[in-house]
């Protein structure tokens, strides 16, 4: 494009994104890499830092329904998850050095019972803490939905009484050369334009159909 | 306390609590007040900032089951969900300037349906970016769940379509005057310790019951 540079170009198309420039970091800067630079590990330190931030989170009546198994590149574990993958998914999420099964409780374990949709609610905000004390520290996350998650709860030992969501890439973004040599496909959804509904249609002032002043 | 004065130990008990002084801001200070300043308003480009942050959130296959119904005190909708408050919240929820109603997709709206369980995680992790762009900026945020959400729903014309499941308490933190002024089951509550359940219990490490190394 004219008088833009190719990297001017994918910031653009990345983040900040128009209308989120105001936004305060790391909320500011957060997207979710199709491409993780492969050959960057993550230091137990910063690894468990992510995992104080989700325990932090806040939840309904302090209920802390969540759990999260965090796996690392060259263990079973993280073969237990990769392997678990759906199709769409198989190329990407192995490029991330941790990928972290995220669960919540809906049944009953230790004396404590799920709360119905509030069990879910709860894993979000807990995993969005997580995610953004990543982005804080200079990591990427990228969630995704699509694995056998029986296969990956058995394989990771997770009790029945929790249910399985998401799973969360964690790593670095990946720089020009991996995103080179990563498939087609993954290097296309790396670089896709991130659109969101406009706000009109999802924020209302007062009454719902009423835009913010 | 000997050698700690009164702030020192309110502070304490509050944010950063132990083991969450390495974590990065605003996730590292955030916590919910019960009692906010009830002489400060948020000005309309602050109020729209959070919408933005919420808008801005990832969600299950970019469906943004969200929607935000945002009320001001001194108006008609602010009063709906005052009125509607439970016993226990109808003392300090009111002390907020502005209370956000968090509803997300269930049935059909617009040609879009929302997806099981994942509408509640996804409105859980947008709620999370709201609460944490609002920390960013000096406010803070309390969210309650025990309100009447079908009066609060009908009052604010949000569609059948959608599940109310949060309010979002937003303003900035009371003052020691505020505080000694609220109900003392609020100043209590206010003050009360901040406390989570220990990393070893909620985060593995490769395979459940495996604490983080």
């Amino acid at each position: 494009m004219d008088g833009m540079s190719t990297d001017a170009a994918a910031t653009t198309l990345r983040a900040p994104r128009p209308g989120a420039e105001l936004l305060a970091e790391p909320m500011r800067s957060r997207w979710s890499p199709a491409v993780f630079a492969t050959d960057a590990a993550i230091d137990d330190a910063t690894l468990e830092s992510l995992l104080v931030a989700a325990s932090w989170a806040p939840s309904t009546g302090n209920t802390q329904p969540w759990a999260f198994v965090a796996t690392r590149r060259g263990t079973a574990s993280y073969d237990v998850v990769v392997d678990s993958l759906s199709a769409g998914n198989s190329g990407w999420v192995p490029t991330a050095p941790v990928l972290i099964v995220a669960a919540t409780l809906v049944g009953e374990h230790d004396g404590r019972s799920g709360k119905g949709d509030y069990t879910f609610y709860d894993l979000g905000q807990s995993v969005a803490h997580l995610t953004l004390q990543a982005q804080a520290v200079g990591l990427h996350t990228h969630q995704f939905a699509g694995f056998d998650h029986e296969a990956a709860a058995r394989g990771l030992g997770i009790p029945a009484s929790f249910r399985v969501l998401a799973g969360i890439a964690v790593g670095y973004v990946g720089e020009d050369a991996h995103v080179e040599a990563a498939a087609p496909e993954d290097a296309d959804r790396h670089r896709k334009e991130r659109v969101r509904r406009a706000l009109a249609e999802t924020a209302y002032d007062g009454t719902w159909g009423t835009p913010l002043a």
